[in-house]
């Protein structure tokens, strides 16, 4: 297993799974198809993507008295990335919060998000979002969505404010918002791939072109086409980008098809990039965040991912090579993972360091027997044994840990100014679990502009463009350099939403 | 005077001037013209914009025997920015660098600038820029163009291998281009507004739209409009949109319309968001970088940027409320511009820091007279004058000079790591020159993806888009994050005459 620990950064990466989709399979076409041809069926609305803010888009819609909605999803499951993500749901001022008499505020939540983005973050969607987060989550609970009787503290937060799913990850949503969309009399098609959006004689979106009986796998675009008629408007809930490796490529040139990503396989941005076709603006897409929790060991999300989330409030990350800590365990996304990548040896090489965690409070998340039994993770009975199995200078590493615990006594880390919650002072003691991290391609935070009423803007006008909308992460621009975890799932949610209740104002 | 440096940041940012303009003239398309409606005129290639991108372009094709070459420009006059501009080109390998001793590579140029890119930049494209940059500095001296007799050694570069035109301004490379580009058979209009692309029946780009007897105050949108036939291509060479405000916006909500910036008004990016349209990538819009050497004195780029860039290796940046150093006087743009912004007072609001330097020194630069006669810079015969004036404390700034100097003495700056190169070991002595530091925004890092021959890539299909080309600031991602000072005008030029070449490749 030493030998397995020793491999190079090159290999380290091939090995990591899934890897990126060539190229979309759509063709490029100079203009986008006009309404004069005519339609093969229509629809009052068309929402693209069947994820968190489809779903919740299809509900909304229906609720507001639409008749006739669609959700096309190209995949031949429902529920895109949202269904394999990590199930966390940030809201202030939630049951769970006055339960544990957690003090927070809209503004609280903004302002950590705000902090994470570096700046550039836009606070009119993120005040937005976290207004309407609780409402969101309510719907999920209504649609019978189940969440872990605890709230967990994420990396970036200021307070614990984060639901997740008792089955700790997004399908725990998606399938109860499935179920409730299709009661509302949702219409909902898988393999019904994009190909284009129709526009009318002003440059409005009248539709869009569709293949069905689409086969990702196959890359076949020999599907049945059809024109479809969007009434009141099209909302684009597709997703980002992490899996379309030349498009990330051009972002971030380190990004190769050797970087592994937690992202489903047809996260690859075609709708977007039709949407820039329709004068619609390219926000930060070159601020791709990769998952600090993600482990080497595993292909993609994996096991060890939500088990890190879980884990990181209560573990001690160290570099193997010098026992010590060199990461503030809760910082947010970006910083751990720039922070990570820097673990390397005299070579460059890629050294992932240690997530060493008490296997008692490991084992409290389901996961940790999975870790265990796909051989991602290891229990060791002391830290000399934990130290030979690594390589890791034992008095080091010894030192390291009493320092670590001495802080959690403490209550204040002197090392890297760690947030102690009461409800985390947990010391990190033997037998102890460890996992291996380094990052994966998680999520786009470009996408394109949005409005908070959930338009897509003209690039040239500053006018929304007619009959388009967008919602989740295929919208660019909120969360900045760096969003926070947790916080996707209320955004997509809530724009979802948002983009059904403007089409509704516009009825009357 | 002692008030005038007291104002508020927001104060010191309304008065900067120059404000964007807020929006393009364009009207939204929903798709491009096609090229079945017929042509007014016929052209083998158009180039859109005149600076030195466009300029070299021109010179290019008529060199490689393309017959009819049109360079439009929707301004009255020649140049666009770069007529604005420093004046800076920095090249490996040349002449003065061969008289003066300096060491160079094309390696080392594309080292120092990856490092400025912060691991995003793009190496090939560096590489080939890098690789044809003398030429392009000897085409500039073929046409007529002055340079200083002295190398300079510009922030974030390893070695002097700057040069500077004799008049400081980018006009002394444009003027004798533009003069050059007549001269080989290059038509030039201005007041030609570019509208749109006109494309063929397979997506490729056929000509364009254009708008003749523009104004631009008066955003007319009403001139006689032609559609021009571009037999084997359009070249775009539009420059970068730090004058479109709501788009500089949309990637950083902090670029408001109060933040003054050093180009000219025309800097909107119409074309780069027409080539979107088209399907041309977006590559790092949200990388706009702040020129570190502005003064809050003046408007626009004015005396004080070239003074200061001159100064900068021989001079000390002090806080002016401590009388300490905060930056490294010669790092990157983008980490002394972030370094400036962080001095601020208790309530956050600007404290815009000294520049400090010998006015023995100072006085060479040709601004210097130009800096104490506009009032935007001062001479004190002692520190303690300096002090007085500012209000910074007289000891600290007086050990701080001490120190300052000692570390010219020894070679060595261990206070922040200044590169010491022997021809700038020059201490900060009475009397002193100050100006004021306040970056403003400068340059677009961003643009669309173009290959190393110039081509413009489609986002669907990854090949590149049959007779559209970019070269300049309009194209993205070459720099990556942060571009270092005097590679502009090597990238505008190589990249314009790369353009020409490609086409002239494919003429047989």
């Amino acid at each position: 297993m030493s030998d397995q620990h020793n491999q190079t950064r090159r290999q380290l990466i091939k090995g990591l799974g899934i890897t990126g989709v060539a190229m979309a399979a759509a063709p490029a076409l100079a203009a986008s198809p006009s309404a004069e041809q005519g339609f093969d069926r229509e629809y009052d609305i068309i929402i693209i993507g069947s994820g968190f803010a489809g779903l919740a888009a299809g509900i909304e819609a229906k609720r507001k008295g639409f008749k006739k909605v669609v959700i096309l999803e190209k995949m031949p499951t429902i529920g895109g990335n949202s269904a394999i993500n990590g199930g966390l749901f940030a809201a202030p001022n939630t049951e769970m919060q006055r339960r544990d008499g957690v003090t927070d505020s809209v503004e609280a939540m903004v302002q950590d998000q705000l902090a994470a983005g570096r700046g550039i973050a836009d606070e009119t969607l993120l005040r937005h979002v976290a207004e309407h987060a609780n409402e969101a989550l309510e719907l999920c609970i209504e649609a019978g969505a189940e969440f872990h009787p605890y709230l967990q503290q994420l990396g970036g937060h200021s307070v614990p404010r984060t639901y997740q799913t008792s089955v700790s990850c997004g399908a725990g949503i998606t399938q109860p918002l499935l179920k409730l969309a299709r009661k509302e009399g949702v219409e909902v098609i898988t393999r019904a791939n994009f190909l284009n959006f129709v526009t009318d004689a002003k440059g409005g979106v009248a539709g869009i072109e569709v293949e069905h009986g689409y086969y990702y796998e196959r890359k076949l675009a020999e599907g049945k086409r059809e024109r479809l008629k969007a009434g009141k408007g099209v909302i684009v809930a597709t997703g980002g980008f992490a899996q379309n490796v030349p498009l990330r490529q051009s972002q971030d040139p380190t990004l190769t098809d050797e970087i592994g990503s937690t992202n489903m396989k047809g996260a690859t941005g075609e709708a977007m990039l039709q949407m820039f076709r329709l004068g619609g603006v390219p926000v930060h897409l070159a601020h791709i965040q990769s998952g600090p929790w993600a482990s080497p060991d595993e292909g993609g999300f994996g096991y060890v991912s939500n088990y890190c989330i879980f884990n990181f409030p209560h573990s001690m990350a160290v570099n193997r090579a010098t026992g010590r800590r060199f990461m503030n365990e809760i910082a947010d996304r970006k910083t751990r993972a720039d922070a990570i990548i820097e673990n390397r040896d005299a070579q460059g090489e890629a050294q992932p360091p240690l997530l060493i965690t008490s296997y008692e409070q490991a084992n409290k998340h389901p996961n940790c027997a999975k870790v265990l039994r796909y051989n991602v993770g290891w229990k060791f009975d002391t830290l000399e044994e934990l130290a030979d199995h690594f390589g890791t200078p034992k008095d080091a590493l010894k030192a390291q840990l009493a320092e670590y615990n001495g802080y959690i006594e403490a209550g204040e880390d002197k090392q890297f100014g760690k947030i102690i919650a009461d409800s985390n002072r947990i010391k990190v003691e033997a037998p102890f679990m460890v996992v291996r991290l380094w990052p994966k391609v998680h999520y786009c935070q470009g996408g394109v502009q949005i409005t908070p009423d959930a338009e897509v803007i003209d690039s040239l006008t500053g006018a929304p463009i007619p009959g388009l909308f967008a919602a989740g992460e295929v919208a660019g621009g909120i969360h900045g350099v760096s969003r926070l975890g947790s916080c996707s799932i209320p955004e997509c949610m809530v724009m979802g939403m948002t983009a059904a209740r403007t089409l509704a104002s516009r009825k009357a």
